[in-house]
């Protein structure tokens, strides 16, 4: 792997590219981005140079696509013209089954593996970017690739293989569905004006992520409606059942349930 | 002031203490608790030494509570009978209107002065007891005391003084709303067995909460039932329609609000 194409350099792409860099690459780096995210990321010496798309895609060996998911859609539709044949394609959307369709749909001279590494943080952009963004996360591949693996796992993230499907599925659980909820909490504690004189950590770790832009979201909500809209039932049964059992003994079990299920995570998160 | 009484030395009346001792109070603290609470207090030197409720009582020139809610109630019902007269006696219950009415009931001969400071760990004992704990953090008063505010703002906190009802409609909101929300999000994404998999720092910030034990919680619960009840039918009201707004505009309007509000939130947390 000689040349590497990052589509979109923001705080994941950036990131895909340091952390590269930091785990011994050594070939050249180009960048397809907005004027802004390219002259931010030469900056910082996160990409060798920047092209339109064309151009980088007939030079690359791994082409990383790190847009929000209509951006990833729309250079789906496009890509399968430029690329050197037989290179792979992977991207970092936050939702599968949509993106992997339309690339098994469109691309046909390349190869692609679907990708979601399970890592962010609050600020955007390549001027947040860090090669340690992946590391101790799970890196989710909708196909097994032992070269994108092998970087992968030299970003010291955790390798999940599993399809399109199940991955939009448990992602409505653990990344939609609190999204919704700290969107909703945050806009209920608003209904009471004084609420923040008494805010303690609990208010402030749960409306955290209700500070997301919705550009993100947008594109989630429209590509996996139908597991948020599951998951979201899920959830109101669950917290009906706490409102119907507040007053009575059955609510301890549901505590202990609900935190044996909270460890569980945990432990999975450390293994 | 010249002698204190610690009545339930642990996680909040150990850090009383030590921030009291760190803010330069050079007197007598007595520890009211469990023989194992006793000896990890006496150990670390959070207390001078340990007494029965009435003998620290008959010392004490402040007097502070911080047993759960069903422990300071009753203490309460026995506590005038042995204070000296016109003491100011105080607790750190995490809902204030059924304490601050029984205090009214029985509390003839003492001043009380319902307090919440809006602390904590998920660790819990005197054993992780730290004078800093309420350091930056809101300290409820249901009535002003020129006294106990100056001791309180000696270690750091914001003091808030509000009547025990807006106390309890807030904390419904602030405290006891994320409590059950992230209880019930740990319970639905444990009908996921693979979850784990992918849950990534939105999962993990969100289900911490729901480690909590429930002994802390049952009686939160039945101290503050109805305004429980009313912010959940708010919450799950704007979950609805946040469900309803999935696949339109009006989405992003609702993301604006809940982000104004979180802001709002941490801007009165840090002012």
């Amino acid at each position: 792997m000689k040349t590497v194409a990052i589509v979109g350099v923001g705080l994941i792409g950036g990131s895909f590219a340091l952390a590269l860099r930091a785990a011994g690459f050594a070939g050249k780096i180009i960048g397809v981005s907005s004027p802004d995210a390219v002259r931010a990321a030469i900056e910082r010496g996160i990409i060798d140079e920047a092209l339109p798309l064309a151009d980088a895609a007939a030079q690359a060996d791994l082409i990383y696509l790190a847009r929000p998911i209509e951006g990833i859609l729309s250079v789906l539709d496009d890509l399968d013209a430029y690329v050197k044949p037989g290179t792979l394609i992977t991207d970092a959307g936050s939702t599968k089954e949509a993106i992997c369709a339309r690339a098994t749909e469109k691309i046909h001279r390349a190869r692609f593996v679907g990708g979601h590494p399970m890592a962010g943080k609050e600020a955007r952009g390549a001027a947040e970017a860090e090669a340690s963004l992946f590391r101790g996360r799970p890196y989710i591949l909708t196909s097994p690739s032992a070269e994108l693996e092998a970087r992968i796992a030299s970003f010291g993230a955790r390798i999940v293989i599993m399809s399109a499907e199940q991955h939009d599925v448990l992602v409505a659980f653990t990344s939609h569905l609190p999204q919704l909820i700290s969107t909703a909490l945050a806009a209920s504690i608003g209904t009471e004006p004084e609420a923040a004189r008494v805010a303690g950590p609990a208010a402030m770790d749960l409306t955290r992520l209700a500070m997301s832009p919705y550009e993100i979201w947008r594109d989630i909500f429209a590509t996996n409606a139908t597991n948020i809209d599951a998951a979201l039932s899920v959830f109101i049964a669950k917290l009906e059942h706490l409102r119907s059992a507040l007053s009575n003994a059955q609510l301890e079990r549901e505590f202990e349930n609900a935190a044996a299920a909270a460890r569980l995570l945990r432990n999975m998160e450390n293994p």
